[in-house]
């Protein structure tokens, strides 16, 4: 397999998917529109749905249904960067080497923006019942799962410890930013893996296994992160680095070094693929899912 | 019939429904939660929620299927006024005589919390998949009137075109007008009455019928607002009077005067009863529901 090819047209097709259930942008609320597609048209690994749709292919799912959740949790994932980035919360301007929404838009039809993302979210989510696939308890089920994984006991629980910890300066212990990044990052990992696998039939044990691998999956991305912003430059990741220490931010690597922090984001990229391995002997098998996850404590961007 | 008091238990079954549904205050992210549980406990006429119930009942609906579905309307309604308050939106520092979520939490997590009621409001509705009283369908199809209706076809479209016409200045015509009433407030009147009527188990035509008498009503009751600006007081209203004068901004009043505007609104909701008692015939009936419509034209605040 060559996993960059793979990867490639995976992106594309995520690409396409999107593209199709993004909102048209026309008539007297076209601004708003406009401010959500160039929000998700920003581009990004996609990580999200494409984790989504190879652990729904994990468990053998086949059908479209998986689209319209592919959609909705990269939505997701957009709008929470959209308000991360508005003068209220983090006040960046640029973003992935563009200007951010509230820049080209202003701050009003940014937070507009955001809240269409998060409400189309789910009214993309919830055109999976009119189509064939999965039964009606299972879309339901996967969408709690996008709901509660996205919510204050998901991702805005650990963005609200993040601000919280602004305020605690090198008061922030282990423990705390674990919950953050457990909450703000892998939450949504979660919630991607794990309806990919409901909407698939996965039976329930399996679904916690996969709960777990992805916690620690999305854990280990979030070090990796600290640990580019502090090793990496800005031609290569695209983004001003060293900004942690300038904001004097707690991360894993300020509380462990780098080092360590590497050792153990292996640890648990490891045992994450470990898990999802001992699904080959009840037969599920995906062998790019686990390149990918490989892949994202290796990369340098 | 005691219209006040019935009324006034009404809101009373009201809030300890939501109260039900709101979320504990605990963790790491308690704050999100103190300012969401503050932004719904700040009080407000409960009418959507109400409106909700009692369509539901006007079709035979007896479960308490229709709860979390009242919660959601009610955080939806919230959210939008949280988000509406920031700085970077209307920049309002009271509401109902309180502060606003901003002013009390700061602006990072009055955008928090204002995405949390959102995300929680799907997370309530979709409790309901777990409860007797409808086919998973009709709770599907409920789920999917809320979410259109509060998304970029219909509220947060209207509060995108609203500060489009704030742009515009005296360029405002009355058709941008009606489409911001029609959208920024009728279509979550239209989503809670539309949303009680699918759960009762109405027909298409029934349930368009709703769709159209709500959109009349929601209009109506913008008015009122826009014409007790004018014509009400601080101590009445709660609220300071004159403000859209005082903003320059265009309202259906500046646009055709008070006495007009009293007589469309008037004709508006005496037509969305005339819709609503048409189906008396079908042997649907509910004289609260039709007393309430008639209070929201004459109400004084």
């Amino acid at each position: 397999m060559n996993f960059d090819r793979e990867m490639e047209s995976r992106v594309k097709e995520t690409e396409a998917i999107l593209k199709a259930y993004l909102p048209d942008e026309s008539g007297w609320a076209r601004t708003v529109m406009e401010a959500m597609n160039y929000s998700v048209n920003a581009g990004g690994k996609r990580l999200r749905p494409i984790l989504m749709a190879e652990t729904y292919r994990l468990f053998g799912g086949t059908d479209k249904i998986i689209e319209p959740f592919m959609a909705a949790i990269e939505m997701i994932h957009t709008y929470s960067l959209v308000h991360d980035d508005l003068p209220a919360m983090d006040n960046d301007e640029y973003r992935r080497g563009r200007k951010t929404t509230w820049v080209v838009y202003g701050d009003a039809m940014a937070v507009l923006a955001g809240d269409g993302l998060l409400n189309y979210a789910f009214e993309t989510a919830l055109k999976s019942f009119g189509m064939p696939g999965s039964d009606a308890d299972k879309k339901a089920a996967a969408l709690s799962i996008l709901a509660e994984k996205a919510g204050i006991h998901g991702m805005i629980g650990g963005q609200t410890a993040d601000i919280e910890a602004e305020n605690l300066g090198d008061q922030v212990t282990q423990e705390h930013l674990l919950f953050i990044h457990e909450h703000k990052t892998a939450a949504l990992i979660q919630a991607a893996m794990m309806a990919g696998a409901v909407l698939a039939g996965a039976e329930d044990a399996q679904v916690r296994l996969v709960e777990k691998a992805a916690c620690e999956i999305g854990v280990a991305f979030q070090i990796q992160d600290d640990i580019l912003d502090v090793t990496s430059s800005l031609e290569t990741l695209g983004k001003p680095v060293g900004s942690d220490a300038k904001n004097q931010k707690t991360t894993y690597v300020t509380l462990r070094g780098v080092e360590a922090a590497s050792q153990e984001q292996r640890e648990m990229s490891d045992h994450a693929v470990k898990l999802l391995e001992s699904l080959n002997q009840e037969g599920f098998q995906n062998e790019f899912l686990i390149e990918l996850i490989r892949s994202l404590i290796t990369r340098i961007k």
